[in-house]
């Protein structure tokens, strides 16, 4: 089965909201097996609406509109469907029983433009709404079912999964298993040029890569369990510590997951990446079980007072300097309990940078409480602020987990 | 002058990547005065590739492609381009410099793959790639011009501004003054509702507001300066400290616009929000001048030894209480330097809620170094981690400002 989801919304087209809906609805279309073949932006605008339903329904058997379903004039979706489906809008007596007592509910009153929300195209289904007005629309236009779901995230989701999602189920055959192994460390085309022999041998099987934030996941599908580990096992056999994880796992989770099998804790001190690291961290539920906090010390002056670096590493050698991670790190383990830290000092930019110590130069160190201490020196480039902090966020916690799985 | 976006990648398609490069285009374009008629996300897929640049060709004078330039099998954009413009792909021999010297910097090993990246339609212009070794694409498809950008948002979005942004410019008419105006701690209904009479004095003013993060901006258009002046004044006066700050301001740079004015100094230290507010205020570059560090507290053990919060605070009053935000921020103002002093304590989710404490709660504390404090408790609800942990953040830095303003 091939679908296409069109968002509508003016404020999707200047930018002024981010559309989440599509990328939702595109992951659970996954999940189910469907096939998406393209998506539509479109403004509240009837020609372009126009234009953008009647090619989907010719293109794709499952089409699914997020939004123009609320009370106000630029609300153009059922219109449109009217239009497509060659039928009148007539008043839903059940859908608008439903809004009259959303209203009555919350003690507030319905004005006279809501009652536009129970019309519907005549031969459609209108579809209850459990948490909010606007009750969504199935309809059938040519060889297309089309579900017309609000634009409000919060409603789309619940009614995708009560209508669509079952609707679908009820179409599909066989089950299609999943396999996410993410990578770190290594560049996607070298990556892809290594996996050439392992991808050579398992044709069957859907084989894809996407990178994100320094880490690349690689995406395999096939309807037979077996070949899909057996792929896995190949994969990681040849890549070793460059997989990171599967699945659901992040950077994050997977130094959580290292951290509570060794009942060990982890203390950050950050100067460029400015807090990033911790905040990495805890992102993850649960981190306070390893996680025993961090400093962020952007001052020369609170490295010495709460890390103890010398004021000496710090005139000679710089802030930047692998004497003043390597002091920053060590400082972090005596000022707390904590079994690791991580520290960073560099120049994020886009400012401060020289010809010895360039904008995206950042030293990493590692130590832990037997006395280990490691430095790495990084130089991300001039790429912009956020993204040498990013990279040394990313680099440092990658750092540390190399170690966590060798000791 | 009318556009199209077209987002590419099957990772779109199957919702393991969000799509932020179309958001972000649409709302350069709508600051650059260009129409966004509608958006295409298609995958991987030549024929789908191929209808889609079609149909934008025909509908729009400026096409923007993203994503499809990489080294391999599944980056198409460069094939697909040739094909409807019936030319040959030609190595382009400056772009192959760049990509080698790109590799030669890194000290990397270029792959013979990455030749292909310098492959350009015959006719078309190569677009040098400053932060990455995926050269764009400009080229004329009939009335249209289309400009191909890599899909990784960091080099996109230098690219668009190079390239593309500069493009428009050379084409636009009359000059437009535009201005931004943000505003935070209301909600964007209640002030539409607020300027309904200003609005109404200025009609000839494009007057817009989108919100994003706990912020909501008010966009004014127009082509004469001194209106937008004095619509701003009156916007200004009526809203007083609800306006944040104009055009390029956010609310981590007027906190240290605020701080350095005043000569003086931050300190951090955060439980819940694990970070993120000593990396918001590290986003802005030299925040060194003003921002002394801060603490992750996480583990109460650490908000003992680094803050000397009383042990007796944390076992009657719980390590979520006012009590406890008091004494973390008087700790950190104890233990540093710093003028002012800003803590979290509070419960991220999605668990650790009780029916007493539940998720979403949060204790902002402010203090200075003349005894001030404050404590602000919030609700946020359950609406997830990482969106409990932003409002947490603003809400704690729109606490300071407003004492920054007043003392």
């Amino acid at each position: 089965m091939k679908s296409i989801i069109i968002s509508t919304g003016d404020e999707l087209l200047t930018g002024s909201t981010l559309d989440t809906n599509t990328n939702w609805i595109a992951s659970r279309l996954t999940e189910l097996d469907v096939e998406l073949i393209c998506c539509f932006t479109v403004g509240d605008d009837r020609d372009k609406l126009l234009w953008a339903i009647k090619q989907a329904t010719e293109k794709a058997q499952l089409v699914i509109i997020t939004g123009g379903l609320g009370p106000t004039d630029d609300d153009l979706t059922r219109f449109v469907l009217a239009e497509l489906a060659n039928s009148e809008l007539i008043e839903d007596t059940h859908s608008l029983t439903v809004i009259e007592n959303f209203f009555r509910l919350r003690n507030r009153q319905m004005i006279e433009r809501n009652r536009i929300q129970a019309m519907i195209p005549a031969g459609a289904d209108a579809l209850d709404n459990p948490v909010g007005t606007a009750p969504g629309i199935k309809i059938s236009i040519g060889q297309a079912t089309v579900f017309a779901l609000p634009g409000v995230p919060s409603e789309m989701k619940r009614m995708f999964d009560l209508y669509v999602a079952k609707w679908i189920a009820q179409r599909q055959p066989a089950k299609i298993y999943r396999k996410k192994i993410h990578c770190i460390g290594i560049g996607e085309s070298n990556l892809v040029s290594r996996l050439e022999p392992i991808v050579k041998k398992f044709p069957q099987i859907r084989f894809g890569t996407t990178a994100k934030g320094g880490v690349i996941t690689i995406n395999l599908a096939y309807d037979k369990l077996e070949a899909i580990d057996a792929f896995t096992s190949d994969i990681t056999g040849e890549l070793g510590d460059i997989v990171l994880g599967f699945d659901d796992d992040t950077l994050s989770s997977v130094i959580g997951k290292l951290l509570k099998r060794r009942k060990q804790s982890l203390v950050t001190t950050e100067s460029c990446t400015g807090g990033l690291i911790a905040k990495t961290i805890t992102d993850t539920a649960g981190a306070s079980e390893y996680f025993a906090g961090g400093f962020v010390c952007y001052s020369n002056e609170l490295k010495q007072k709460l890390l103890g670096v010398p004021e000496k590493t710090l005139i000679e050698h710089g802030t930047v300097s692998e004497q003043t991670a390597e002091a920053m790190a060590k400082g972090a383990i005596n000022a707390t309990n904590a079994n690791w830290s991580i520290a960073t000092t560099g120049i994020a930019g886009p400012t401060g940078g020289t010809k010895e110590k360039p904008v995206g130069l950042v030293y990493i160190a590692i130590a832990n409480d037997s006395d280990l201490v490691d430095v790495q020196k990084f130089l991300f480039g001039n790429l912009g602020r956020d993204t040498v902090r990013e990279r040394a966020t990313i680099a440092a916690l990658n750092f540390l987990r190399k170690y966590l799985l060798d000791n």
